[in-house]
């Protein structure tokens, strides 16, 4: 009998650890079947539905199929059981159940009405899988391959532009939102359809500072497929990357505003307490990020000493810049600060000196390795959404509540981008046209982010009603603003290049606009945002020499009496380097990052691109080995340490 | 009131996020620190102590630390609360205490005598992570490197002797180990060290089989960095291979191994039953791996068509790579098979034919992607082992025991190695020589695999013992046989190439054993074992053409009537490399693989390599190119799909 029992239980092990394959594996197809997708649609040159867009069809349909297919054999889990003894839920517990000890582990805390929804189908609530999955695994990689694509001369000659949609324009998205959910909310507890729950200002502040989040990811991809005006481009991806930080910080500031008396009346104190927080945690993570990205620049920096050769190991410095980056989401995480936030200035700060300090062979590695990341979990993220909308089983569809979101994420879109355009264009010398305004109204997508902030709290009635919201406008947005950016930029003129089906035409437009780039490259010093040039000037005399070896030396733009320290700190390669200009690695072709799926190989081309950044700025250019396919190329002819190590040995 | 225990609910939330990145944090330094320790040891080539060896101390002393440093905050988790309605264990359990609905996961079952164990350090506990982890998200990667690299002319050569090894010596090393085991086991008794516990022969054959998966992981990093015989390292890798998979199915072959009466009487009914179990389960999964790397070939193959260029999309080649590979090892689980054994033949069957399909892009990109996927599980394995001896909470600790097996893993070595070296010898042509035989006996190191074996179940008092006996043996192979590598091979006479402070004195000596393994080469053909002539023939003839477009095309080697089918299925480029050797691919210079974060570039030599490779097998080796360095260099200079394209285009 005990035999036989043990058998038993072992058998039921072995079917738990089963299960958790089929789920992977499920992921897995579904992984499997947008790529083969993706492949198609890029073969027939068709826009309409995007890599993302499809992901979320498939995982739609396979959600669909589990929730009407599958059968529900786990009915015991509905019930609650009474535990009088305890206080609080500990992270472990063990229950004896019929003389045997099981141990369990602390889920989540669930509210009173949502425990029927337990009743229902065991391999719908496996499929459901744990929302802090989505902050600590999938969005990491996410984000710092979108701080560490950030590396762009565009992006700082933008910088004031892209720092006030990003700090500004989401403060008035999110309180544009905020508002007009309110008006809904209330009329919606006028007419009787919704109950008197406890749906105050600050939650529907809270939705909005979600739906905040941008998320282009499909716009931008058929931007660099189309070759879309650099300055565009710069705008919208510079905007959506911070855009995604200040949203978090500014959900998380929202979620912790706790009024101490009536919740609807505006406490000044807890306003301002919350604005400090907002502040602090943005300065804390954005200080932690920055401070590992240093630190794994000083040390990448080493080899160039002689008893340090890091980059003869390619392995181990990829390994170090993986690990170090990954630490910098996970000590901010620890330390109570915003990972995320972390890891994206984590990511562009590693860019902007870390990666120069990296053997070719690395550079290449890490490059290949996080765009491999981002566009694994940017996959799953967008299956798992179409998945969620079946799978999940709490949703609350309002359709007052949810038509009431569209009009105010439009609402708020548009009262972020026009009056910030017309403001920036008083003091912009190039300005935005209407055209690109249009255009980056119409690109207001929501994604991963948003979803994810707000799926991270589902537990109460209005976070559910919120979630169910946030899904669909991801749905429609994706699908139909995705869908439409290709007729979209025909209509504004922007597009530039028409991708005909010969690849020669191609590449006669590539030529064109690069030459009518290097034009507007000769302006580019006198056009300068004045922020730009004061922290261009401190990069350049000081941070570039200190951590990595371009720039000037550190003696001759320190005080002489620091001249003992500068020598000790600056590179010996630097002196050689003294009279190039070390603004070259803010680099011209800079589109290739953001979607390296791209044909690479079977088009001749793209060595132009570089050719434009070497005429450009010499020959340092080379050496630096961009992210571009012209340094790519390069990297791969000399498989060699940086060249100035020759000078030491 | 209520508003207060909501916040402190929340807090309580984020605390609990928080500790998850503290874990990971404190996983994240250890790689750092051991990365850092591995770079300053390659630069003094101090090779007493291997990477691994280093991992396990620096987790050892981490677990030191987190044991007597840190204290106890959680106590309540010891305590064992009665469940009398509930009949087994439901997956999710949902528990009302004090009003607030918890949600909580099953975790595991747990023997009584095992409660107390519980009641200490929540930091401890939260340090031993489930042992799942490493079958499903640890082991797969390195199992799959290790069968991707297995690409090789040598073991294809030496297979009849790495399959007798495999199979035969990891029988009779199980039995042998077993055998001593019950001997010891028996004398426990009889001194009174050992209650009459369920310690039955099945439990000392079960540790027999556990232990007898080598690990050689050391010791050929260390035969690579000195160039040693290409026959001893094949014999060795292909053995410590292939005996994983073998222990890993002889594992749970003998956990299922059940009698019907006295467990200890032997049983033949459930004998044959368990052989039977072995051998369905192996040729299940063998077959599960192998046909998703076909699938995978038959995809990437067929970017040779017109329409279908998956080669122009190296990241979507590499994703559909990586994805139907970790499939593999999903299917293989969710149908009960052994998801380790399918993983790895499939990364067998992926070398020798999907690679010679993939782009050039997505060869460099999926090699760098394992192999990087590799050194990161293997670092965390072993890092956790270190931190094991300290954190893990139920070790036993029985001196009689543990010296018992080190007894018998030696005994069982020698009975495994001598007598087949014996035996293999008899037909074999070129002999194994009497040193190599030595060396094969000092490299039974036991590594992760045992480790991950014998986690898997300590439940139960005899599988703690087997637990903590595992973990000391593999601490004392790792240390005291990894750091006596060196010592041993010039003991033995096998060390080839002193490796000097000069780099060219290393140069030369390559450049002699590369000449010494030209004059080998020519002898090939003759010297092949007849396995190898029978495989080597189907494969060249059918497979080959099938499944990748090198080899003679299909039309000349099948029956004249299968003709129309044949044209069908052969690549059009197969008929231009018609009178070419389509051998090749089981490449010369086939040790880059293993270790590939060794200097790469300060030292210009590996060129000689391939001209080894190019001058025995003609042009086409470079088209193929292959894994060495000297195909790496190839592969950078086009960047372009496989050069037959331009024929269709």
């Amino acid at each position: 009998m005990e035999k036989l029992k043990k058998y038993v239980s072992v058998k039921d092990e072995d079917h738990f650890y089963h299960q958790g394959a089929v789920e992977l594996l499920i992921f897995n197809f579904l992984l499997i079947l947008t790529i083969l997708t993706i492949w198609l649609f890029k073969n027939h040159r068709f826009r309409f539905l995007h890599e993302t867009g499809g992901a979320m069809l498939y995982g739609l349909l396979m959600g669909l199929i589990i929730r009407y297919v599958t059968k529900s054999p786990d009915v015991e889990s509905g019930t609650v059981y009474e535990c009088e003894k305890l206080n609080s839920g500990p992270s472990t517990l063990l229950i004896n159940i019929t003389n045997q000890v099981y141990e369990y582990q602390y889920k989540r805390e669930i509210s009173h009405h949502n425990v029927n929804g337990h009743q229902g189908n065991a391999m719908l609530q496996k499929m459901t899988f744990d929302p802090s999955i989505f902050f600590n695994i999938l969005l990491p990689p996410i984000i710092f391959h979108a701080g560490y694509s950030l590396k762009k001369r565009h992006f700082f000659r933008n910088l004031g532009s892209i720092l006030t949609y990003a700090f500004l324009g989401t403060a008035i998205s999110c309180i544009v939102i905020g508002l007009i959910m309110y008006g809904f909310v209330k009329a919606m507890v006028h007419i009787g359809q919704l109950k008197q729950w406890e749906f105050h200002f600050t939650d529907c502040l809270f939705f909005g500072s979600l739906m905040s989040a941008t998320d282009p990811v499909t716009v931008l991809a058929i931007f660099h497929e189309l070759n879309v005006d650099t300055d565009l481009y710069t705008l919208l991806f510079g905007e959506s990357v911070l855009n995604d930080a200040v949203a978090i910080v500014l959900t998380h500031s929202i979620s912790t505003y706790s009024p101490k008396e009536n919740p609807n009346a505006f406490d000044a104190a807890a306003f301002f307490q919350s604005v400090g927080n907002f502040l602090g945690i943005f300065a804390g993570s954005f200080a932690m990020g920055s401070s590992y990205a240093v630190v794994t620049a000083l040390i990448s920096f080493t080899h160039l000493t002689k008893f340090t050769k890091l980059c003869e190991f390619p392995m181990l410095e990829t390994g170090l810049f993986f690990l170090l980056s990954w630490s910098a989401f996970l000590s901010a995480e620890a330390a109570g600060l915003t990972g995320i936030v972390a890891v994206l200035f984590c990511g562009v700060t590693q860019a902007h000196y870390t990666y120069n300090n990296l053997s070719p062979d690395s550079k290449m590695r890490t490059k290949q390795l996080f765009e491999f990341m981002n566009f694994l979990a940017e996959n799953v993220i967008f299956c798992y959404m179409g998945l969620a909308l079946f799978t999940f089983q709490n949703h609350i569809f309002n359709l007052l509540f949810i038509f009431g979101a569209l009009v105010a994420v439009f609402v708020a879109r548009a009262s972020n981008i026009y009056p910030l355009s017309f403001l920036l264009n008083l003091g912009r010398k190039q300005k935005i046209p209407r055209n690109f305004q249009h255009m980056m109204m119409f690109s207001g997508l929501r994604g991963a982010i948003a979803f994810a902030l707000a799926i991270r709290d589902t537990d109460s009635q209005p976070k559910q009603m919120m979630f169910t919201t946030a899904l669909l406008i991801v749905f429609f947005t994706v699908w139909v603003f995705g869908g439409g950016t290709t007729p979209m930029l025909t209509r504004l003129q922007i597009r530039l290049v028409l991708v005909g089906v010969d690849p020669d035409e191609d590449l006669k437009a590539k030529a064109a606009s690069q030459s009518a780039s290097n034009l507007d490259k000769n302006t580019t010093k006198a056009e300068s945002a004045w922020l730009f040039r004061i922290w261009y000037g401190f990069d350049h005399k000081y941070l570039k020499p200190l951590l990595t070896h371009t720039g000037p030396p550190l003696t001759s733009t320190l005080p002489e009496w620091c001249n003992p320290v500068a020598r000790l700190l600056t590179s010996p390669s630097a002196y050689g380097d003294q009279l190039k200009d070390g603004d070259t690695d803010y680099i011209i072709n800079n589109d290739e990052l953001t979607e390296n799926y791209e044909p690479t190989a079977c088009i001749p081309a793209p060595a132009q691109d570089s050719t434009g950044s070497i005429q450009a700025t010499g020959k340092e250019d080379i050496q630096e080995g961009d992210l571009g396919l012209g340094g790519y190329k390069l990297q791969l002819q000399h498989t060699a340490c940086q060249p100035q190590k020759n000078s030491l040995a």
